[in-house]
């Protein structure tokens, strides 16, 4: 019998980041100056990011970045994650499938948020840098980054969305034990801050207003810089470490994935765990089918447009060209706090639009089901994000069962849910509510879309 | 360089549990009767208990006991657990001491309680019983048995102390994922609740009635026992897996400990990691300094008597001969709640009786400032229980520094603190205050203890 739990030695551990657009024969689009629609240069972009991201972000064709000894060593403290068998829920499910799954969320900030957290403080500091800044709505980001910080020896600022930080204040408070400055946003720090709260006086804030007031406190500052958690293409680099841990574990166990299955919010964790799979799949070596799970309530792949947009509500942002529900979508208050981003990664983009990979969307109600049958079969309480890829998956085994194939597959388990309790109790209680937008409100939604640049 | 992380194999995991009882020569004291004074009998354990787990109890001679495949197979889910070198810790301190802790944090109910609880569920459910009885506090226990009874599929009732119920929910919603059924204490469902209840009405709750209503609603249902997380010989025999693993690592990597560390409430997290070790010191092979680390606020060592008491404030359990505050300490309000146990382990006060052992007390704010050092330098937010131990290593770290000894330190980190982030933002702010009972509070608690037993 196979083991439960596959975990590779640290001489195992990815040595490089791999780089997914390097196999790409069309490349995700570049982003774009809003000002002059022209793509953004590696100097525009070096006043909010730091140097050594901005070239990450920009290059499509290096297929490796070696990861610094540094960032290994602290990988280290967290990673290898297990590869897990989830023979218990194979059980509980009666099918012939078989289920594995990658845990990243044995780490205190939950989830795999903290692998690019690593990267992105680790070179903040090489650079010289004082400190970063970030947004951070339900507070994921923002512990992970506090983390990497405080591992690094850099200041780390982070505006959290006021009702976050009202209303959720425990990732707050994990984020202050490792040293992070948290300030609710809107806050009177910030010019734009000052500029909303006289505007709207008691406003509970936005991740937009958050977004803005982390990139004024970024480049007002001296030494300090921006960094964000997800959708950005150095951000899916950083997480291809999921992907090639899970490949390696499969290969020691001579599995092979039929289906591989992921949530996606901003993208980076199905980006970081597809990308090896997907590379191969790309050069033609491999095939997988590859499904991104979506709420129903924010589905950016399922019912979205292919568009440049502003991946900001308040537009200061570059705009960059993604499956998108318009920077004017208000997405519905779902738990899946993870999943609300009216758009995707352009990676990810690019590849669903070329038929690489498929969508499904799920709403809460039908994912907290799948998350408690998994709890209670596989012992791990899932965040409520991860657990859209648990219900995929409860459903691919379920086809298995019926067709009675033994298909194998791979699902991404991001995080734990045990900041979401809220949410169980809501489940629990069966008052959860379930969102789905009308059309009309996806009108609305993309009614902000710039005018798009001639192809 | 050694790794920072050490797994065993599933392969390598214990086959058995170790019976510490088996090498000491002085026996830890049996329980006695209350009514009776003479050491309890199967038959008399039997009724609240499962047989099996009696036998355990009672048995002080046996040297292993064989782990059923169906325990070791849901250990698969959660273990092996990791044994870390704390490499950023020893950088931190500045010390030449090697630091290593067993992490037994990596499970949905955050804490070591899972060993005992899988093993108590599956005698429960071999026993053909439907379902078991408890009492939780703050909530670990009640998570692990909620997990552990919805693997084995029997029905969990747990008895919240009432002000935990609503003040601390997260816990609560927990277990009911998991299928538990969780009532808050004391409750109409029970004529010692309801007594309690008409008595003191509008009261909090307190542990010592939760367990009298667990116990009562074991005893009056069919198909019913009774569990209990701690203190018991048979719980610190099934947590012997820690240090059974931990042993088994250190010696993969050729390490002997010269202090082994471990927090103490009612003894089980210390019991079962120092297990083999202290073995080995009994049969005389090997010698270690072993050190029980708890609060000053609660000295079941450092400043209890040596005396048969009451376990519980509701005298409806036997005697144990233990280290006791006596059964009327009132402890303060502390954030360790797993520490607030007025007695200790039967078996552990035997040891510490014959100097085999040593404790140590601190106060909570010195605890919490040694939880934001390993925070910061390792990640893992340790639990506040787990953080008294964490203390202990960085003061003997410390002394290494000071003296220039290389000694090699093994602490066991028993839980994380990702529910106990009130405690976190107390100490953030710096509203955190200590509590150390006056000797007229001491006298206060044993005035309760009942008359000794003859010699």
């Amino acid at each position: 019998m196979e083991y439960y739990r596959t975990y590779l030695t640290e001489e195992e551990l990815p040595t490089h980041y791999y780089n997914l657009r390097a196999d790409m024969e069309k490349k995700p689009a570049p982003l774009l100056n809003p000002r002059t629609m022209q793509p953004m240069t590696a100097e525009e972009l070096e006043g909010v990011f730091c140097s050594e991201l901005v070239k990450q972000e920009l290059d499509n064709d290096t297929r490796f970045f070696e990861i610094p000894e540094e960032i290994r060593d602290y990988y280290k403290t967290f990673r290898p994650s297990p590869l897990v068998r989830a023979y218990n829920l194979e059980k509980a499910l009666g099918t012939p499938a078989k289920i594995y799954f990658k845990f990243e969320g044995n780490n205190t900030s939950g989830s795999h948020k903290l692998n690019s957290a690593a990267a992105q403080a680790y070179y903040a500091r090489k650079q010289g840098l004082k400190g970063v800044t970030t947004e951070t709505g339900a507070g994921q980001w923002g512990t992970a980054l506090s983390m990497a910080c405080a591992y690094f020896g850099l200041d780390c600022k982070v505006y959290m969305v006021k009702t976050s930080y009202e209303q959720k204040p425990f990732r707050r408070e994990v984020m202050r034990t490792y040293g992070a400055e948290v300030t609710a946003s809107p806050s009177d720090t910030t010019e734009v801050g000052k500029k909303i709260l006289a505007e709207f006086p008691g406003t509970g804030g936005s991740l937009g207003c958050a977004i803005s007031e982390a990139v004024e406190a970024a480049v007002t500052r001296e030494g300090y810089r921006y960094v964000l958690g997800s959708v950005l293409n150095q951000v899916l680099l950083h997480q291809s470490v999921i992907g090639l841990e899970a490949h390696k574990a499969l290969e020691k166990l001579g599995v092979t994935p039929d289906i591989i299955i992921g949530c996606t919010g901003g993208g980076s964790n199905l980006g970081g765990l597809i990308a090896p799979f997907m590379g191969e799949k790309l050069r033609g070596e491999k095939d997988y089918r590859i499904i991104g799970a979506e709420p129903a309530s924010c589905p950016s792949f399922t019912r979205g447009k292919y568009l440049y947009d502003f991946c900001d509500t308040g537009k200061v942002c570059p705009l960059a060209k993604m499956y998108t529900l318009g920077n004017g979508f208000m997405p519905s208050p779902i738990h899946a706090g993870g999943l609300r981003f009216h758009g995707m990664s352009t990676i990810l983009s690019e590849l669903y639009d070329q038929g690489l990979m498929e969508a499904v969307a799920y709403e809460q109600t039908e994912v907290f089901e799948a998350a408690e049958v998994f709890a209670r079969a596989e012992g791990i309480l899932p965040a409520p994000e991860s657990s859209h890829a648990i219900k995929a998956t409860i459903d691919e085994a379920m086809k298995c069962k019926e067709s009675g194939e033994e298909k194998v597959i791979l699902f991404g388990l991001s995080g734990t849910g045990y900041f979401d309790l809220v949410a169980y109790q809501q489940f629990n209680d069966g008052t959860m509510t379930d969102y789905i937008p009308t059309d009309e409100d996806l009108a609305k939604g993309l009614a902000f879309v710039p005018p798009q640049p001639e192809e």
